[in-house]
């Protein structure tokens, strides 16, 4: 077993032994859902406010609402979220790099074979060259489709991984 | 503003008065990612014992790896992660549908408009009728693909949303 999988195993010993919040349903009890990077430097309950049961958390590379789109509209309709917080973040990974530079990562790091893989898959993996306005194209992104109704609101933050601050974009 | 946006802004006026780890980078200290759900009784930091900083934390409808594997992709290529832990849980949505239901419920709720665009989007939205085997399966489709290699330690594990218990399964 790895140091991980044991720090896995004791982290659970410990929560469960105190663990009091076996009652809590399936519906987030607030009917929101928080999107956000998968960044290590974010811890959303604490950052956000979210208490255990009280909202869905979706997180991915750059907090893309293209990517969490599937989760987005399970949440929505089969469970009856009907408001979505976006948080993207400074000093986010997805600043960095454009599509052609993973795509080379992957030939020259996994070979030939997976590169034909990702080519087959036609992925895209999202990167933005600027923070205030992919947090404004991911917002029109989920006003625009019809797959995510106009009662739904909607808005979009900044969280500050050297401050640990959250301000409002839009 | 809602009363879950202003909820947003109280608690990062308290986290953020509070902050020491400002000093963290981008790439995980501990090198690894925990894939989980987006279930509202999930609060992997606490379950799972992930300090901040240590690592990318991806969560989407069902902790599926299909859904995550341009996040996984990033999170090694460009990051460098070496690990992933792989949490599904009991009583999770996922095993309560299956995708002509959703299909359905976007018709009803949402109209035809709505039918036609996830219809042209092809949306898969991969629930599971079986929660062992999902993970077991979800841990054989990272480590199939050619884009994960075979160095990265993968494991599958299973949340009790009732107990606060990690169970490893794979």
């Amino acid at each position: 077993m790895s140091a991980i999988q044991k720090n896995v195993e004791a982290a659970s010993e410990a929560y469960s032994s105190s663990f009091s919040q076996g009652h809590l349903a399936l519906p987030p009890a607030k009917k929101y859902l928080v999107l956000t990077c998968m960044d290590a430097r974010i811890d959303p309950a604490q950052a956000f406010g979210i208490r255990l049961g009280d909202a869905h958390v979706i997180r991915n590379a750059g907090a893309s609402a293209q990517d969490a789109l599937r989760s987005v509209i399970i949440s929505q309709q089969l469970v009856g979220t009907q408001e979505i917080v976006l948080v993207k973040h400074t000093g986010c990974g997805m600043l960095t790099f454009k599509n052609e530079d993973a795509y080379g990562l992957v030939d020259k790091n996994l070979g030939s074979e997976a590169a034909a893989e990702l080519k087959s898959r036609g992925l895209d993996f999202l990167p933005f060259p600027q923070l205030e306005d992919a947090v404004k194209d991911d917002v029109e992104c989920l006003k625009n489709t019809k797959l995510v109704p106009d009662s739904v609101a909607i808005s979009g933050w900044i969280y500050e991984v050297e401050t640990g601050k959250t301000r409002r974009v839009v």
